[in-house]
């Protein structure tokens, strides 16, 4: 039989629809990759995109020349733009907002098929404080109240180009799925006097059932009332609400635990194509909007979500997900994956 | 420079990028259609349907047998089941309900490829009828608080069969999405003393801008926050907040305006896929969880969705969607279009 299970956080419910139990043989994976020619992010191309704002490289390298590691430029077509003034509009009922905001694009190897999976820890500790500095400068722009780290891989995840690369928007407006889901936290550490997510870590670590991989630091795992088959999220086991106040050896730990969580997604699946997207807490000149407190009741994580599923209309129609795949089945394979 | 506006309904933002500023023919379409061989929804397959819950059929024809215009029948695959009883449980800090619920599928024509721009308006008018019939049955089961009726077009929009069909999923929860509407109506209905959708379409007939089609009692539009390119609403211009109240003379003025707007939708967009979902209120069990006044603060409408543009990371991480089409823009060529 199949269950309704409740996200313990933003409290939206999602169908584990068992009768349906699909397996990972089950999801086919077609992804079409662009192949490196021509492409924008390869070595040799730094011509074909906007200016370097931010690169690790060789010194003595210039910028915008070959000698990169990770380049940070701006989107070539910007959803949002830093340059003007934010203003506040009503006509009639409706309001807006210029399209102030950024747009960033972290281009996070040279090499054009070089995933996740097969890079070394130090290649993604560096693509880790890329992902720090960056939020922490956009940050300082108090005209801007969210930074949305995202990553799509494949044309199915909304991905235009194969070479592996992250963005950034940061938008003047705190988005309200992200203000839900504070409210939620805020609600749980009101009743509980706790973070509601250092209980869901104590309840996954006292079960195990759910658990893909853990070191001292990290610990990535299927939330209970997954959306999506194969959902995983990524989380530091001790307390923080912040990703910018990350500390060299939690970087590390999730470098470790990034890799190893995708090496097994890809031995239980393939090659299938995601999203990760990051979960933080707004810029501080936001937090007058949400409930005091904000560094004791968030708790900063990633969420990844292989493409594997259909979004149909019963999903936009009332956010319910259904997600043929229970967690506690996709974690059995996970942890059983040989990498 | 593109803008953000904000949905005046649930509070939601949208980034209407302009620049990338997309027109119809930068959509291509390329739907994978099935055959209508071993087809289950075709007239003389009802064998290898489970049973009619409810048809329209010729006098003297029997149930699962040749002779419908319309059948209803139970999903094959469910991914909720009436029976059972409803047990609510608590694991830790983790909530689980029984998958009790319904799942239906309404098989709209016997014709394989006979979409709705295509049919009588009294075929059109039997589909209504018949969407009302079904709502209100589920509705009697007072376990179900919510009955979401949603329309899959193709495989992008989550459609396995070509054959024209509509479904309802009744969950034994409010989604919480549904709720957001629900109140959000209902903060604007205690500021303002009117109906935020009665605003809007008071709104939208002024300027005319964004209006679709219009007739004696229905219109359609492209709402001002539009999440997605070409998106439209439907909605009844008389304040009405339950689909099951509909009338004979709004039921055939639905049937026109539906009809119209497909039609025109497809004139501009060639044959694209789509999701159509219904919001209406929950069902009257449920209105102990909302402001009291339900009827008078909210407004049923429709709401209709090309899938035009893929879902990425910043989507999931923030609920905000980039829609590169203003719906002005979107409203002018469906406005010119030939029909």
């Amino acid at each position: 039989m199949s269950e309704l299970r409740k996200d313990p956080v933003t409290g939206r419910w999602v169908v584990i629809a068992t009768e349906r139990g699909k397996r990972p043989t089950d999801y086919a994976s077609s992804e079409q990759r662009s192949e490196s020619a021509n492409c924008p992010f390869c070595e040799g191309s730094e011509h074909m995109t906007p200016p370097e704002v931010y690169a690790v490289r060789d010194q003595n390298t210039l910028p915008d020349t070959k000698g990169w590691n990770i380049r940070v430029v701006t989107n070539k077509f910007p959803a949002l733009r830093p340059e003007g003034t934010l203003t506040h509009e009503r006509r009639g009922i409706f309001e807006r907002l210029d399209g102030i905001g950024a747009h960033e694009v972290i281009i996070e190897t040279t090499g054009h098929f070089d995933y996740i999976q097969d890079r070394t820890n130090e290649s993604l500790i560096r693509l880790i404080d890329t992902y720090r500095l960056r939020l922490e400068a956009l940050m300082r722009d108090d005209r801007l109240m969210y930074a949305q780290l995202f990553k799509n891989k494949g044309e199915l995840a909304g991905a235009s180009l194969s070479h592996p690369h992250t963005q950034i928007i940061a938008t003047p407006v705190v988005p309200k799925s992200v203000g839900d889901a504070l409210n939620g936290s805020h609600s749980y550490f009101e009743a509980e006097k706790r973070c509601v997510f250092c209980d869901i870590i104590g309840e996954e670590r006292k079960s195990g059932a759910r658990i893909v991989y853990e070191n001292d630091s990290f610990i990535s795992f299927c939330p209970y009332a997954s959306r999506f088959p194969f959902e995983m999220w990524l989380a530091p086991k001790r307390h923080k609400s912040n990703f910018i106040s990350i500390d060299s050896a939690e970087t590390a730990a999730l470098a470790d635990c990034l890799k190893i969580t995708m090496k097994k997604l890809m031995a239980s699946l393939g090659d299938p194509q995601y999203n990760i997207v990051l979960h933080t807490v707004p810029n501080a000149a936001a937090a007058g909007e949400f409930p005091v407190g904000m560094d004791d009741y968030y708790h900063y994580h990633f969420e990844i979500f292989p493409k594997l599923t259909k979004i149909a209309g019963f999903e936009w129609g009332t956010g319910i997900h259904i997600n043929p795949t229970p967690p506690e089945d996709a974690a059995k394979f996970l942890q059983n994956a040989e990498i």
